[in-house]
């Protein structure tokens, strides 16, 4: 036994799962602290008197700036950027680095993008927002016009419906938090509801759906039933309070809380009132759900119940034996996060984590546990449970309702495996 | 009387207060759209038939990036920077252009800064956190070994103490909100409880406050009680989910929630544990408050309960009759805001805005109130009533308070005049 381990050992530690996951009381530096340090007390010991004075303390740093950036020392901190594919132009998709963030806001330069054919450099000045179809006047807004309504602001999440595919596979790719998750993000929008504009267009009684479609090069477009329509829909114009990213759909995008990302529909330039869904090409060639039976599901909206551990994830190392804080993030499309249950070893016992702040619905929950690691084998699971009851499912149970070929709305606990030597790995388990 | 001034007429409007205040159920559309918009829905009809295809709908718009930036359209959304002083290099600071945000969170790159002597460009692997003084143990950290503590994230207001002080002078300056009260942002930060690691470095009995110090060239010094200290004051890592920001302290800074900024020491470098305040050339030179008997007063931290309509606000022009949202932010340094009134003739009558979110203690908090606007002059105030029943006051009250040179905490109620032109103006009312 090290003396570190000795240590650990005579700590009064409050065990609350198996495998060294401990009461949230140790959160509140109840003993943690000098378990949780890189180094005992001793190798944190400073020598005042050798103290120097860094060289930036010795001169002027630099001047104000309109609009800031990043420090320099952060350049790590970035979306994950695939490889451009030649056959689809502006498609694909970049990640929120998860394993690199915290809290549960996302900064707009981080935001996961998902594209279709690129982002397009709108002119709000030329931008025009119509709404038609069975209304009584079709309408033409313009982007000052819509400045001029009443707006909200609501802390959401978003999530791309093919968010943690890779799972899906036979085997576990050697991916991070952010490879495997990274279509997730969240921030504040702030917008128009729908339900005004289409009060002012008039909908006709014969009306049950809208179809919105982007000025992007690709049209997309997706149906949305008009009763979620009337509901919490709105037009984002701002995120994190500044007006919407180009990736975001600048100047506007539709944006339907809780449901699948692509229903978000970017660069919004028409809403449909119609007597049905529109089967948009996005809603048969993609975004549909292929299940064991061989059916499939169209216009399955609402994102599952779900968590992930962002750290430690995968391709971490733990370099110490001690406490390290486990935390991550959970969500769920049918409201509120009311639990997050964290194991370490696979899923026979189960601990409940310490959900920080409002816990919203349809917003990115924050939680942390903290865990003692003492060199020996684990694997690390949260589970999250949401307000309408809802249990993120285990991996398999996901999978069997599925076709080995679907990619969508995996939603399944991700397991990460910890060995003797600390190295963190995804996991099926 | 205009159609327009008819159609206002005619509408079922829910007065709430004199001069065109109406109630809050307007916000959810009720009738509110037709007016609301730049013009009448004869203005607004669209010509479906003459819908053409923008160019940026024709061809593949631009690819993913690492680290997004704003739309090119949006640039006149920046910090207001003053001219640098060449007495003070590095000193100065930028405001945050309230009038063009939305919703109750700053994103990083437009949270205001204030500097002593610029930004250090702080290398974190070079960088360490001393704690000494009044300790069993003098303890220096590194970035990484602080990362390795547990974590908490809040939404935190943010305001400089000379916030709003332009409004002490004589005569009504023609400002903006940004330039009046731009020295004021929220994020959602993310750190470690700095009584964490005060209980690691082992405080003395005899100690009693704490002296912050930065490592920019003006070795910006605070002193707080310790019991501050030991309370709800962190070392903040993060900002919205992103390391934070250079000009924001990069690597780390203090955070004292609800204390006037300066306190919250950017690139802090070291704490010491003392027995009484290290009253720092900061804690005479500046930041302490002349009062009108000729005495002054150290150590005011907690800014007081206040808010600030930021549309309609100065130098902006109404430019239609009709229903115009009026909206701004409150905060307070002794809790949550519990409510916020609204006046549109000079504080005669008042009516309840609607609070929108979680109402977060120590958070900005977003109100709203529709307003009818028939042409005729009004003065719009916002007053904020906080968790701890402080009573935003006038301006007039804070003034009798303090000598005519203090500058500092001023939060008396903010007047915009609006002309029958529709100009909106910072006015003494």
């Amino acid at each position: 036994m090290s003396d570190k381990q000795k240590d650990n050992a005579s700590m009064n530690w409050d065990h609350v799962a198996s495998n060294g996951l401990l009461s949230r009381r140790h959160l509140l530096g109840l003993g943690l602290a000098s378990t949780a340090s890189l180094a005992a007390n001793p190798l944190l010991a400073a020598d005042t008197a050798a103290i120097s004075t860094p060289s930036w303390s010795k001169v002027p740093g630099r001047d104000l700036s309109g609009y800031g950036n990043p420090s320099a020392f952060t350049q790590e901190v970035q979306r994950l950027t695939g490889s451009p594919n030649p056959l689809l132009p502006g498609g694909g998709a970049s990640r929120s680095p998860l394993h690199l963030l915290q809290g549960s806001i996302t900064p707009n330069g981080l935001h996961f993008e998902r594209h279709h054919a690129g982002i397009p450099n709108v002119d709000p000045a030329q931008h025009r927002l119509l709404i038609h179809g069975l209304v009584r006047q079709a309408l033409s807004f313009s982007y000052e016009d819509l400045l001029a309504y009443p707006q909200e602001s609501r802390i959401y999440f978003l999530e791309c419906s093919g968010n943690s595919g890779a799972n899906t596979a036979a085997q576990p790719s050697d991916g991070t938090a952010a490879s495997l998750h990274g279509l997730l993000s969240g921030a504040q929008w702030t917008g128009v509801r729908l339900s005004t504009l289409l009060e002012e267009a008039g909908v006709k009684e014969e009306a049950s759906w809208i179809a919105a479609t982007g000025v992007d090069g690709a049209s997309m477009g997706r149906s949305v039933p008009l009763n979620k329509a009337l509901d919490d829909v709105f037009i984002a114009l701002y995120q994190n309070g500044e007006p919407i990213r180009p990736e975001q759909g600048y100047p506007m995008r539709l944006f339907v809380p809780g449901w699948e990302g692509n229903v978000s529909i970017k660069w919004l330039g028409q809403i449909k009132l119609t007597s049905g869904p529109a089967n948009f090409r996005d809603e048969t060639s993609r975004y549909t759900d292929f299940l064991a039976d061989g059916k499939a599901l169209q216009f399955t909206y609402p994102m599952g119940v779900k968590s992930v551990i962002t750290s430690p994830s995968g391709q971490m190392t733990l370099r110490r034996h001690g406490v390290h804080e486990v935390t991550g993030l959970a969500w769920s499309g049918s409201g509120a996060i009311s639990r997050v249950e964290i194991s370490a070893d696979g899923g026979s016992t189960w601990a409940e984590a310490l959900l920080e702040g409002e816990n919203q619905a349809l917003a990115l929950s924050r939680f942390r546990l903290p865990w003692l690691w003492e060199g020996g084998p684990a694997v690390l699971q949260s589970r999250a449970t949401d307000s309408a009851g809802n249990v993120q499912p285990t991996r398999a149970v996901v999978l069997a309702q599925y076709d080995a070929a679907n990619r969508y709305h995996f939603n399944g606990i991700q397991s990460w495996s910890v060995s003797e030597q600390g190295v963190v790995a995804n996991a099926f388990a």
